[in-house]
């Protein structure tokens, strides 16, 4: 939810590095979807499909792609080789993130020894622990925790109840959704004839540049060294992030997803929801997990598309589902045979 | 947990509608198990299986269905069409919700353009932003975030530490359990080589009337337009809905089930826990989904049972189950043609 | 997160009821990994596989399994019977908890009626409600909200932003990490011609000493009666406990798994992450079950190992799993079978 703000086609055309047809001066209030889209609207499309949609659209503005015929629209054109890329910009442009005044709520605690940058906002009752920093133009809404020496980079979001423990590292930029929990003990324990020993639950985290992380997500502290989520990396909401992990830059991971301790995700690999990693897995550069696949402990995902429980390649989870599927024929052929067969030896009788 | 309230048998019959059978005088003070009822409790009966339990419980008054003979029992009776209904109604009176003085604590922070109704209260440390508004008789518990432009209808009740995101509406006599999270920004990005790219999230969510969300529930905005949950649909804890899903009325969605982008589940629909959905999927009317199914993108989820990932009509799912757990056996009777079709194959050499 | 402190190897030996050899009076100031351990340094070593990798640690002192030869390191040495053991109680020394001064932050809001432990240490924003206790040296971290009739013993940690409905019972020594919610209503509804009706969730919770749970873990109350987690059982992060739960003791459960209402898991159980549970199952005492498991309704789940949707023993589920990836081999052979039963035929002809 942004504050909405007027600009003109010619002003967006070059925010996105677009060629205009029509008349530049249209000024554009809002984006909107292709059906819906009204006057000083600016929609996008990027499929041959959508076309005739696009056509009868009654957006001011439409984003096409290079080299798109769109000669019978009333509406003026930007084109650009990634229309949706130009529609996620210009919708930024168009609805700049909220502004807060900096400064600090009344209600606010923060610890003496805190230091914070004069152009960070504090919401209301939100606490700040000793020794921790947070950076300029940094926004922290209402009713966040932050432990002591917690360090937050510049131009940060962190949403309303967000519970940041003691230590932990947030790069600039980052985007933390409401009631994100990050540096909570691991799960170790250490059993002996009495019961469960806490195993020591001492490391810290550390979220690099760029991260958005949705709502409710939980990312636990290292038992030693460090939890690691990369720069530029994607969580949607509760997602669960166990102790020593290393997920690393560009990585998406869709909601509901459960990553044991001590699992690798490397770069630019995508993770569906509901996807379960069991402990000291490593997932390779490229992979693609399908949601709800389950990964057993110590596996190895190389390149490519993996689905189901346990993971398989998925063209070879599509055969074997295919081969499920027809399982009740199989049986009937089988018993046909057996049929058969009886016959058979009865002719051979002597 | 309420505050519990004595009334008298007469009363509580006449609240649903029943007949009384034996003394209408007698005070109730609780509902109660039929196993544990003590005087003064009231317990209902509405299955045949348990009529000898019921007629050795101590309770001072059974609610029993409308027929059943219950002459041996000590109890007052009350016959009605449907106990179980007939007790959770008296249950209510009996536990009236929790009383709390109109007003507002003196922790809170309120917007001076917001709009409270007289009659609200909003407890220790709550906030609310510009220019939103809170309905008559409505109870905002301690910690709860609420931002610009929210509107809260009449009579809500919005349990601790929930937040609202700017701009989302809720309607009359909603329930939201600790820790809700409505009005997150949907998952969306658009990828080019630099990494990924925020696609803009500035839809809203509609939550209607008598709708009860669980604890921990996300709900996320639309990216353009709305994300909205129908009228009395109930959530339980931890449920995930993604960006633009359209639940409709009467729905009911059991634990951690998570919803990706643009689904629709039509009124009436029941949902089991754990449950994944692809992105763009329709539930029809009338359709039940068992717990922990799996269902594809896209995929339209006509009336009926349905199971299993992906998922199935609940006779088929079952029926290839049993093919599975055959497999043995199968394989057992094949090896077995095998030799036969040997030893045929030996007797017809020539 | 804590504080780290120095003590020499025979102190930490004492503790442990270790053997040193070499050079007591070593002062050692953190635990470390075997690989990246230095100077003044502690780590352990419990498996042979490692015990060359021990033999080149930089750590200042190991901890070893009794009877294991270590003559060429340079470190000294403690040995006990279970060094892992030996180093989670070592680990707790040397990183004693959070020290917080006892008393309550001025932000807090606080009902006349509770009843604060002198060394209680109540953080900022925390609020309690009517009629609560809680008990010496226990620490209420910032944001937390505790209803009315709360009981909290000694000793616990309560990190920020958990929420503590109205009437629940938490132990001594009892960890609540972030967000974690105890005792919201149970998902329980009635349904007539109208839609749902509310059944009565006004039973309680109660958690039992030693208990741990992770962040936003949520248990519910019972509709009539308690929901109970036992003495010594570890919850991981956003775990589901339904309405009349009975979680027995040392019970551990992994990470997002979801429990239906009125299950019964008996002492030393030990759950996987994401598994789901049916209503009123029984998890009878030493069962292990897989992660991602699904359990059915009123299933009784023996001792021993159990994996898969719906579960079965392990065993029987890689056998399953191994005829399932033999399917498409199978169909080979019923097809070669075929033809030669073809043959067979022919040659049969009269």
């Amino acid at each position: 939810m942004t504050n909405s703000k007027a600009l003109s086609v010619s002003e967006l055309a070059e925010l996105v590095g677009g060629t205009v047809f029509g008349e530049g001066s249209t000024t554009i209030e809002r984006i909107a979807n292709l059906e819906t889209a009204e006057a000083e609207e600016i929609a996008y499309v990027d499929s041959e499909k959508y076309f005739d949609v696009a056509r009868e659209s009654r957006a001011s503005c439409l984003i096409v792609p290079s080299g798109a015929k769109f000669e019978d629209t009333n509406a003026t054109l930007i084109e650009v080789k990634n229309p949706k890329l130009a529609f996620a910009i210009i919708g930024a442009a168009l609805n700049p993130a909220k502004h807060r005044e900096p400064g600090v709520h009344e209600s606010a605690s923060v610890a003496e020894t805190a230091d914070l940058a004069l152009t960070a906002y504090l919401g209301p009752n939100v606490s700040v622990g000793e020794f921790s920093s947070i950076g300029a133009a940094t926004r922290i809404e209402a009713g966040v925790v932050i432990g002591d020496n917690v360090s937050i980079g510049v131009g940060c979001v962190i949403h309303p109840n967000v519970v940041l423990y003691d230590g932990v590292s947030i790069g600039n930029n980052v985007i933390l959704h409401a009631g994100v929990c990050i540096g909570a003990d691991g799960f170790g324990y250490v059993r002996d004839n009495m019961g469960y020993h806490k195993f020591p639950q001492i490391g810290t985290v550390v979220i690099e540049d760029d991260v958005e992380i949705g709502a409710h997500t939980c990312i636990d502290r290292a038992a030693l060294g460090r939890t690691r989520i990369g720069r530029g990396t994607k969580l949607d909401n509760m997602v669960h992030v166990g102790h020593n992990c290393d997920i690393g830059e560009r990585v998406v991971i869709a909601a509901q997803t459960g990553i044991s301790g001590s699992v690798v995700i490397e770069d630019d690999a995508v993770i569906g929801g509901q996807v379960g990693f069991g402990d000291h897995t490593r997932v390779q550069k490229g992979a693609i997990i399908g949601s709800k696949a389950g990964i057993l402990p110590g596996k190895i995902v190389r390149p490519g598309v993996w689905w189901g429980i346990p993971i398989q390649p998925l063209d070879e989870y599509k055969r074997l589902n295919a081969h499920i599927s027809r399982l009740p024929q199989m049986r009937d052929e089988l018993k046909a045979l057996q049929q058969k067969i009886k016959e058979l030896e009865e002719k051979l009788k002597p």
